[in-house]
């Protein structure tokens, strides 16, 4: 069984029931995420061995949270409980033409000021084969930056993959750092990179003409990279979007069926599902299998309620091989 | 701050979580609702000073129903809490081809007996931009119809502009009166009309070839009348709708974007959404923005949950100008 | 009022609400149903006299079962109870791609131990029309076999029509017989058989070509047999399907519409409601409007929660005859 | 099996969930409820046969009303469904020292306008052996006080027994007659009266000193009379009673225990399951035995959600002779 | 009609249902409540005119949380959308022996920041009789200690009565002030204390035996002080309390009864609702009649769920005559 | 950080929400638990490393179980996931005199046909402190009494310390072996005996005049035997019971305080909670004080719902010394 080690804040997200907007709602449903324990919760569900690093505040939410990790398959063992508050964001699901809106309240939360000081990395990377990073990481604090940068080398130090969510948040990084000074420094260890044209353009702070020239350059500057991966969406509506991905290699790329995906239910997480997915599919398959297994998990992720994608392995592959799909399985 | 008047019953909506039936329910969602206060709710959540007149029960019921106005930003100044029953209307949300159901039990409501006497008409409408009524008042009682001949009157004695949505409905009119002796002399003080050919036939008592007939008669007969708005809607199944409308004035008209609704969540209110979106602009915006507007609110309506539109001036901006459909706003 | 006489399990039918799979849900929405007691509720909707034959425990759910049955309208006078446990289904709705998923806890339940012995046939079949069984029942145990052919024989002594759902399920007949042995001499007792090419090939336990060939050796072969009937499904995903039907004599045949499904808020129960309007139809319509009525039935129950149709004649002869789809009905 | 017939309307019952008042609530959950129907109702769950007589509306909530009653065991083939509304009540449940609240909607109702005249009293009364009528239903309307007396005296004509519950409401009796003419002709045929001192002075418009004094009256104005049943009830706050009762035969009299009831779930149909409880008990038990097993049914009702009592013969068994109390059963 | 004016933070309430812990729930209900904002809300419920003074996030969850004021018929006009986080309090429900626990998540919210400076004193002020502070308000920031005291400063230019409830909260008060410098200042402005020893001893930083010496050196200390109220409460568990009420002044004191209170439902807001019942009390009725009537106030309150009293007038007299306790009111 | 190992069957546990019964409820609050997991999870709550030995199905139902087991702290690794169904019991909550009735469907689970044949004995034993097991395992099946041996032997052959709960369930025991034959030997390996006059005769065959008669024949047979612990308890009603416990030494006893629970919220697992407070003292604490702390572990979890005590150490041990008992904590 592979183990693979995530990094990252995992928050309290509250949405309201159903179709509801802020203004009318009078419950909100709880669950808990983050992008980087979203990608590994995926993998977790599949068997694997996932590690996640984070920490939470020492209160009863804070163990809630974590409660839930392990619920979906995590080990929780390294995660820290220190003072502080819980990360929050409040999801309204959009529907038709409204859009969702998520509004973020995760200023000053444990993960922000943890430094992971007393982690012990012999332990946590022991038998590990990938580790997986995004740049929401880096852009929540100095403390998060430095964190992130020391797993990086400890991933390195022990030869193992490294996959980062490039995936730039222009309301995040308000800590006083350049975003490209310290995404540059990160995407050198990182041997897969999952981004489009505009995440190249704001961690590195350079203009492209398209895609394809921001690839180029990534292949060029970065030496360990192997792989970068990109994902296409079409939003007709919130209930009704198109995508497909991209896996390129420096010479040759693979491409993924495109999905049409009517009657959404849960927009959340649909990356971060692909993203575990990708990583499964680098891990035991060959390349083109791989991107149309992670587009399968990714597209399956629309149809559940929640930020993780609790479908099985044998649900992502009847769906990427398009046996299976819609019926009453009995 | 633009302050608009609006008169109308407002009932308790009792409807069955979801899509369950009548027969299977266990419990009802609660909502008020009624067409003008749904009118002018849309345009409170966007700003505007909107007082509406109406009467409810003096219980906690009724006390509900005004509080529940007044969270929706509705100056509720101004209503009556007189004896009688708070007006309820069942509705059983359709789905697929499923019709949608509304059973009314609104006969012998506190608004269908209130007479409106003790109202302080220059407080009313100190201020006042505007004023909105439907046909649906006038069809209650006599009192209900005479109430509203006399805010037409207040309304024309400040010289403010009048809509109308003329909104015939059948089985109403039970108290003695022909429709069209009454809704002939409010048509007259009316600027703005919310109509479709059948509304026409049934308020005038004469036949129409098509709507451009009854346009033409129309623009002749009423001297006030300034714009007439007629709405064309497809049903393709209650949970598939396209939508559109134009906005005529005497010489020439505006036609808006066709709306193509899928997964509809809500199909109630979407006429008063649309119409609180046209007063809005026409008070605001020119013609043809107006129209768009107005087509844009009622379009988005399909998407919340009760009867009131609950978006924000920017969101139907957005929408109309094609921007950010069914994005994650974070 | 025509009586209609229909036998078979009824489970405790559990289900996450909304989309939750599972894994996640921390409640279970509660129906009753089973195939043929589906099929006599939805006739029991539209005023007719339908006694359903089954057993249940004889404890609290046991109850509630029979009083759910009661209370839709079904003669619950000859339904047993007695010792043993409640048969179960959990039923995962699924969403977009996302099959849904049922898990069958069947085993042992009072109605697989159920011989029958004291049944008052008299009473059950006096003034009776029609006779329904499904192929689920006669592969539950010896005991449901048996009390089958003897429902069929009580039948034939008193010549009145037999329907017969083929459907046939591989994880059921663990009782050690060959289900062809039983499957034909059920077959001969009953007029009409609702089946496609596979029920037939192992019902019969022969390979047919293709379904002209399995019909047409079913018309030389069953003597009673008097309609087959086939509907036809193609699931795009778990939210859109498209149905139709058709309706064979021996010498000719009636197809109806085809329905395009969008929206699906319930698949389960909906060959149910098609035999249900199947049997309506054969009892008061020609075959041509008996196979629209009967497809009818079955695309509107796909907008109906839980396992039964719920709508009424009106609500299937408008779908049938076109009109009043997806309105508001006033 | 012993036959019983009730009599009386059944209404809508809507209550916010658990504590919350009416002002804040946003849902109602759904229950029906009459005061005859749940003494009807009690009796049937414990395989009495019971019919009940009402008129329902001929729409999907009249449906939904008869088949509840359905569920619940009683015989609802001689319920009409006929045009007008639903009686409505609107129930927000006290807690602590804060009263339960009734808000009544019933005004107009299908109920209040039905006559009887196509009732066929040989098939209802076939068997029977008890008639249960009480003082809310000759106070909605002259059609309901002709059709009660109506049922006493095609009952008076069996020679079957009689209670009724005179439980006067002073805020009905409002279509022109005196309550005491009307209620002391229909107190003539009935042999158990169910009455404290408060509905003796009003049903017969005199002044009594005390209970001592109307019993006694009682008992020498009406011949049929055999019982007079009082119950005493204690209420140290919503959730807290104390409650028993005594059963008065012309020359001696039965006291029941007295049960402290902390912790009160429903306090609505509490009388309504002592009163089936009492019929029940009259039927089958000595009169000591009987008014504690009505006691006991009364007091285990405060207990269930709903106006029903929905408890066993055994439950109410066991806390009559005072075993089993507040254990776990397996 | 009385015009109020109240201070303080109103926060986001985040509970879980029922008698869950925070470990194990999925969902938390949604209410909005602050000390000063629920002693206003309840006098808004008997008919007051109550101004709120506060600042919310300028988005879609602070316009819920003026949404909801404004139900509970609270004047929101003077209350301030800025750019910061919405304060939030998670509240888990004790039971039994167990013990209610709240979460403050509420540093850094909108209202800690917001400094008045744009308040229109003279419209706010216009018509007041009353001003209502708590000791919470100058705990949370230097900005907030400021406001408080410039809002007392306008009260008493204006000769308006000041009630203050002292409620020292040592986990708050981390700007660096010491509480005592800031609050004896703003008691000097003060006609009514809420106080206990522990209250005095903190806000003053002085030792006191026992509350009568607080008492005596109150009234020497402060001249505008008129009134001391002291609660006094017993927990034999979360479910069941009892609490009495003093109301001092400088000569004499008057003592409210002692309520037992079994069943509670929700026992936040309390105090606040018996603040608000003192302010009415001290307004409208004599010092012994004002603290039956806050008691009353205060008791009732536990039976309602939610920060605020929701209780009507009526209710609460009738509860401090002993009255109309634990009955069906029809 | 002390290891505990437990054994036992975890059944799906499906209740009615809040007050309902079987007969009413539309769905069922979902919680897994079983005694000796329960056990468990209580100590996993205060940071023990607790691994539970069980088998569940090998689907989705059977996964969300494992997922529920290890969200509670505990360490799933050892659990087997085979064929069969899950065990399920259906839990009717009782209130005020209505008692609890529980509906076990356990039969044929997988866990009963689980012989643990696979299980890595010095994996789970690695650094374990304590074994706790129950009567009701080996009276499910040959194979489970069978497995429960020999986890007893593997425990001796460590030298840990044992516990049982002996639990006489007389509907158990259905395979065909006497109870004492079993039991008797069971009782031999284990260190610590939970029991009733009761659970002694029903275990050992013999009859007892006492309990006082029972533990000294105890102390007399069993050389491994050091501590025997009884509960007492009397039930006022399903919402109040007292509860009081002694710890026998050979020589000398330890009583617990004596607790009123009044406003019960779920009484089940209520002896599990205990039981897992006093394997925690016996580890932990003096023998006084650890009858002290599992009496408030048991008491305390009368006020949580579902089966799992979920309260921190912190909480029991304040109730334990009377501390905090329900206030609000801040
Ligand atoms: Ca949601
Ligand atoms: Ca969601
Ligand atoms: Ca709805
Ligand atoms: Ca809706
Ligand atoms: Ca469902
Ligand atoms: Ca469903
Ligand atoms: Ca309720
Ligand atoms: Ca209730
Ligand atoms: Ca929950
Ligand atoms: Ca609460
Ligand atoms: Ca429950
Ligand atoms: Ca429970
Ligand atoms: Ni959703
Ligand atoms: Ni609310
Ligand atoms: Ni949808
Ligand atoms: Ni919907
Ligand atoms: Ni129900
Ligand atoms: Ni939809
Ligand atoms: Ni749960
Ligand atoms: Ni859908
Ligand atoms: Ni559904
Ligand atoms: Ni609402
Ligand atoms: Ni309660
Ligand atoms: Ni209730
Ligand atoms: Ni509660
Ligand atoms: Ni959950
Ligand atoms: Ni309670
Ligand atoms: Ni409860
Ligand atoms: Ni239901
Ligand atoms: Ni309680």
């Amino acid at each position: 069984m592979k183990k693979i080690i995530t990094l990252g804040e995992v928050m309290l997200r509250l949405s309201p029931p159903g179709n509801q907007r802020f203004f009318q709602t009078h419950s909100y449903d709880v669950e808990f995420g983050g992008s980087e324990a979203n990608v590994g919760a995926a993998m977790a569900y599949w068997g694997m061995h996932v590690a996640h690093l984070t920490a939470f505040p020492d209160n009863e939410i804070g163990w809630a949270a974590s409660g839930q990790l392990r619920k979906n398959g995590i080990d929780t063992q390294f995660i820290a409980h220190i003072p502080g508050r819980m990360g929050i964001y409040f999801l309204e699901n959009g529907a038709m033409q409204r859009s969702s809106q998520v509004i973020y309240d995760r200023a000053g939360s444990a993960f922000a000021g943890f430094d992971g000081k007393e982690l012990n990395w012999d332990a946590i990377f022991d038998g590990a084969s990938w580790f997986h990073w995004s740049g929401i990481t880096p852009a929540l604090s100095k403390e998060c930056a430095e964190l992130t940068l020391t797993c990086l080398k400890q991933a390195k130090k022990r030869g193992i993959m490294v996959s980062g969510d490039l995936n730039y948040r222009s309301n995040l990084w308000k800590f006083g750092k350049e975003p490209h000074e310290i995404m540059t420094k990160l995407m050198e260890y990182t041997n897969v990179f999952i981004a489009g044209t505009r995440d190249f353009k704001q961690c590195l702070n350079e203009d492209f003409k398209n895609f394809e020239q921001a690839r180029e350059m990534a292949f060029d500057r970065f030496e360990n990279l192997k792989y970068i991966v990109k994902t296409d969406r079409v939003s007709h509506s919130s209930s009704h979007n198109s995508i497909s991905a991209v896996l390129y290699e420096k010479k040759k790329s693979h491409s993924s069926k495109t999905y049409e995906l009517t009657h959404i239910v849960d927009r959340v997480g649909t990356g971060d599902a692909f993203a575990g997915g990708l990583i499964y599919g680098l891990l035991h398959l060959k390349p083109k299998e791989a991107i149309e297994f992670a587009m399968a998990a990714g597209a399956i992720k629309h149809s559940v309620p929640g930020d993780i994608l609790l479908c099985s392995l044998q649900e992502v592959q009847e769906l990427a091989s398009g046996e299976a799909v819609g019926k009453i399985k009995r």
